[in-house]
């Protein structure tokens, strides 16, 4: 498998998701460049499908990320004619929570997506048990009907982008412990080249081979080349 | 420059930083190794520096990150000697903060690094005025000495990884909003193609150009190339 440098990961700003990923999508006039991020986040409409199974179904170029997972949900047709999307999946449903947001450009300051965030629920609606599976959902700003030029205005609604994520589980990267592993435990043992597992991976590096010294988080899913 | 796919970044775990940048690093016997590690995470003696001078002095393809910027401390001659490090800059001083915490192995549990947190104070010692800018320190665990096997022990103390960052700053990189917008301020506009900047950047992608809407935030330390 291709792999980047231990510790670069796909770690989106929002800005970075709208301005690159979400646009391009949605001109979607380059074949080439759509295929690439598709490989980053995939069109999925994840209404089919429980929450839990949507890591699995993640691009495979960040399919590793423990902590969110992003996907293209295509407009669904009630939506499209002006109705409400449903947001009912077999054995739960997703209801907006808090007031909308916003994501703004740096180099402008011009607001480019509304931002909604969604909890999900077991069961059916108005019972459903809330858990801790949660989502953004990312809407590009509608472009004006007087605007003459650019592309089809309407063409801009065709997806959304949707960031899936867990509640209790959202703890930054940076610190995060092992899996398994209490905040506060402390199992003090001294580190020695013996106790290191054997079958750690191999990384080619400008034609000679290196040792990783892996787990289960790290996340390398280009092809490592230092350039 | 060399460009990364955007939302890809040098946002590493602190496990990936002791077991393959410092464990490699004190290791150094590659040089071709050496060097990438080089470009990520520099040798630099940090207490010849003010703190807000650090970030340009940062590692080449993480040189951007608005949040953390990472080090390798050589050892001073006195902690070779068993004193206590000097923590003295021409400005101030770095003071311990609470318990020194731990880094483990997530392959074996093993306890890899002690971890200390540290504040810089401005002025001196004991009348420093606090600052925002704060530095996590790891030493990789020695070796015990009964240890026959692998490098010498105490060539395991040569460096130290610094991670310095601000804490008033440290926001996830993800929903962080552009400079100088405040939280909760809404300056809703609708975005349209006339007002994009025509500044933005050319990408490559397999011999065709692509415009990126980018921002300043953007991190793109190496070469955008989808395999």
């Amino acid at each position: 498998m291709e792999e980047l440098a231990p510790g670069f990961r796909f770690y989106p700003t929002e800005e970075e998701l709208i301005s690159f990923y979400l646009y391009n999508k949605l001109e979607g006039k380059r074949n080439d460049l759509n295929q690439a991020i598709d490989r980053v986040i995939p069109v999925l409409d994840i209404y089919d499908f429980n929450p839990w199974d949507l890591p699995q179904l993640s691009g495979e170029l960040s399919r590793k990320d423990p902590e969110q997972w992003f996907f293209f949900i295509p407009r669904q047709k009630r939506e499209a004619q002006g109705g409400r999307p449903n947001r009912l999946t077999t054995t739960g449903y997703w209801k907006s929570t808090g007031s909308p947001g916003y994501v703004y450009s740096s180099s402008n300051n011009l607001c480019i997506a509304i931002k909604r965030t969604m909890v999900f629920y077991m069961g059916r609606i108005p019972l459903g048990r809330k858990t801790e599976w949660k989502m953004n959902e990312y809407k590009v700003i509608q472009e004006e009907a007087s605007s003459s030029t650019g592309p089809n205005p309407t063409a801009r609604q065709e997806f959304t982008l949707c960031r899936v994520y867990k509640s209790s589980k959202c703890r930054r990267a940076f610190d995060r412990r092992p899996i398994g592993m209490q905040i506060g435990e402390r199992s003090v043992q001294v580190s020695s080249d013996e106790a290191r597992p054997s079958q750690n991976p191999q990384l080619m590096v400008d034609g000679s081979t290196f040792e990783v010294h892996a787990h289960e988080n790290m996340i390398l899913p280009f092809k490592w080349q230092w350039l």
